[in-house]
């Protein structure tokens, strides 16, 4: 069989497998086509892909060619359309809040796998895309806030007097929020963290950081970790506690998302208006709507001297890394779907039935079937 | 007596006191004007200002009042001419190396005083800039190299497999280099730095980097723990070690400066060209030449994929607590210089004649009178 890998749009740096992913796939017996210039923007030329083994091809010919693409943003329908009828594709497509291509997939009877959709589960823990990304994000969101503050991080005790730490507070305690909490920390950071999930709290207090308490949480077990929509009473509770944490912040980064909703507003008006001029705000619930009230999705505002950065695709900012544990994942969750270098697929694996949005045009996990009746 | 306090040129987000500041010299029963908007790019609002009780007022008036004026960036000859006959002018004004300057304040029969003369004793460490914007700049160099990588500073051990830390060489373990050291350190880097003073090592050991030696450098305690030249010998090895180093490392920042002189070139386009794709130079001497043969000054540019930084004016970047840190610096010198509300210039000081530039058009210290006579 043949793999292929696509030089990804221009605002993705990011690759879907760099050379050390694509020797373990050729160490499987597969083929790997690689599109020119596909690691260029992760720092890997075409030759350290053809030093490993893999051959360098145009994007037409990767198109034509591959039994299976692997790649990270989702392909356009016309490309899709000029792959093998029986190729198998694989992206973060988004699938279950992205019925256009989702329904597409299906009239054109495609298999197709969707990386997001990778179950939350122990054991499909090396193939979570969302989990390594978050990562990259929560630490990446620290630089950002830390290069844009007109303070230290760290405290500073000089022979001209003390310096004291800057004050972050860290909305949402996921994997993002633990990073950010890790990073800022190291920096040498004073941490509040706030989650609505009290499971959060541990995990905050074990990375050193102050966990900000609001009484009163709905939890969900089964939303597989992610937190749910809150009562009013609570939110409104919780708007109150963020406000008067604010004021005393000189940075704060939000992360709190609900998968295929709008994000929560945490941040309103008026509590920028309090914070002091230089803060800054980083939201990384952007390009989901916000968590702040005043975010501009991909863009920076200075408001009343507060600065709130609405953070696009931040993980491609780091793209070696980032590529890498992208690459991991794959190489992980294509030993489900590969065997002897050909593609076998087990629907009775809970990993390889969950992560699937269609196999040759059938839904075959409930999630997507649920999704497409709507 | 009146101390004025100018808004600094566009290009500097620093103001050289702060409203805190303001308020220790008006417990000492001087006036303070300041110019509308000094604080504004370090976040500062004129209101701060009049809270603490100094007045707003206009550039001329500022210029036209003040018996003493503190700035950071040098006054033009132009606005030093507005400036009352007797007036004090303090800034940083390279005095050594800006003759135009000097002879110009020689000329006009001016009293001046600039912060970079201020010795390097132990008594004058805490009025000490060029070690306090150091610090800044040491720190804020971590956060550009970290932000450019494209790469995670920590070490990750992860589901998805682990992550090295960075590697991270550090060229001059001066005050800026042993703060480079601590916050790369801290950010999780491994790191490793190189000084030829031997002085050095043992500062670098401490933060809990490796220390690279390169045997055979000539030292002066007279250079007032600055690095003095070098032999050509000496320079070739030094120049063979950073090469093979560099070729490790996915940053190398420069620090390398020698006062008045073009700064030493520490890394070879070879060298450059020996390193990773994604590897990133941070030339904290760009102003003053470059460490680094392909550094241009104030610009980045990548070469084979390696971004080379020219680091301009890095200190504003952190401008409120660059400016704390200037304002408790100016502070502790005007203590020496302000008697009972008063100007009262003591040159028996070894500080306060070691910092003058000219008293009433008279040089009063060695260094400035021999650069007069050259």
């Amino acid at each position: 069989m043949t793999i292929g890998i696509l030089k990804e749009p221009k605002e993705e740096s990011r690759v879907a497998l760099l050379p050390e992913a694509v020797k373990t796939l050729l160490s499987w017996n597969a083929q790997v086509i690689i599109e020119t210039d596909a690691g260029l923007s992760a720092f890997t030329d075409n030759d350290t892909y053809k030093a490993v083994g893999a051959s360098i091809k145009s994007r037409a010919e990767v198109l034509a060619e591959s039994d299976m693409i692997c790649s990270i943003q989702p392909l356009s329908q016309e490309e899709i359309s000029k792959m093998k009828p029986q190729a198998v594709l694989l992206g973060q497509m988004g699938a279950l809040f992205n019925p256009e291509l989702t329904k597409f997939l299906v009239q054109e009877k495609r298999t197709a796998f969707s990386m997001e959709l990778v179950p939350r589960t122990t054991r499909a823990q090396s193939m979570d895309v969302l989990s390594s990304m978050a990562t990259v994000i929560g630490y990446k969101s620290v630089l950002l806030a830390a290069s844009s503050l007109p303070r230290f991080f760290p405290m500073f005790m000089t022979a001209a007097g003390s310096i004291t730490p800057a004050k972050v507070l860290i909305l949402g305690a996921g994997v993002a929020g633990l990073q950010a909490i890790a990073t800022a920390k190291r920096l040498g950071a004073s941490v509040f963290a706030f989650d609505v999930r009290q499971a959060a709290k541990e995990e905050v207090l074990s990375l050193g950081a102050k966990f900000v308490d609001v009484e009163g949480a709905k939890e969900d077990k089964a939303a597989g970790g992610y937190a749910v929509e809150q009562s009013a009473e609570f939110i409104q509770k919780q708007k109150d506690t963020i406000h008067e944490y604010a004021a005393k912040s000189d940075v704060i980064i939000t992360t709190a998302q609900i998968p295929g909703r709008k994000a929560p507003l945490l941040v309103e008006e008026r509590t920028v208006l309090a914070m002091k001029p230089g803060s800054v705000i980083v939201d990384l619930a952007a390009s989901s709507g916000g968590n702040c009230a005043l975010t501009q999705a991909d863009q920076t505002v200075e408001i009343n001297g507060v600065k709130i950065i609405g953070v696009g695709n931040i993980a491609s900012e780091l793209p070696q890394d980032a590529s890498k544990m992208y690459g991991k994942n794959y190489i992980n969750f294509l030993k489900l779907i590969i065997k002897d270098g050909e593609i076998n697929l087990n629907f009775e694996d809970d990993i390889v039935k969950g992560t699937c949005v269609c196999h040759q045009g059938e839904a075959v996990n409930s999630r997507i079937s649920e999704m497409l009746t709507q």
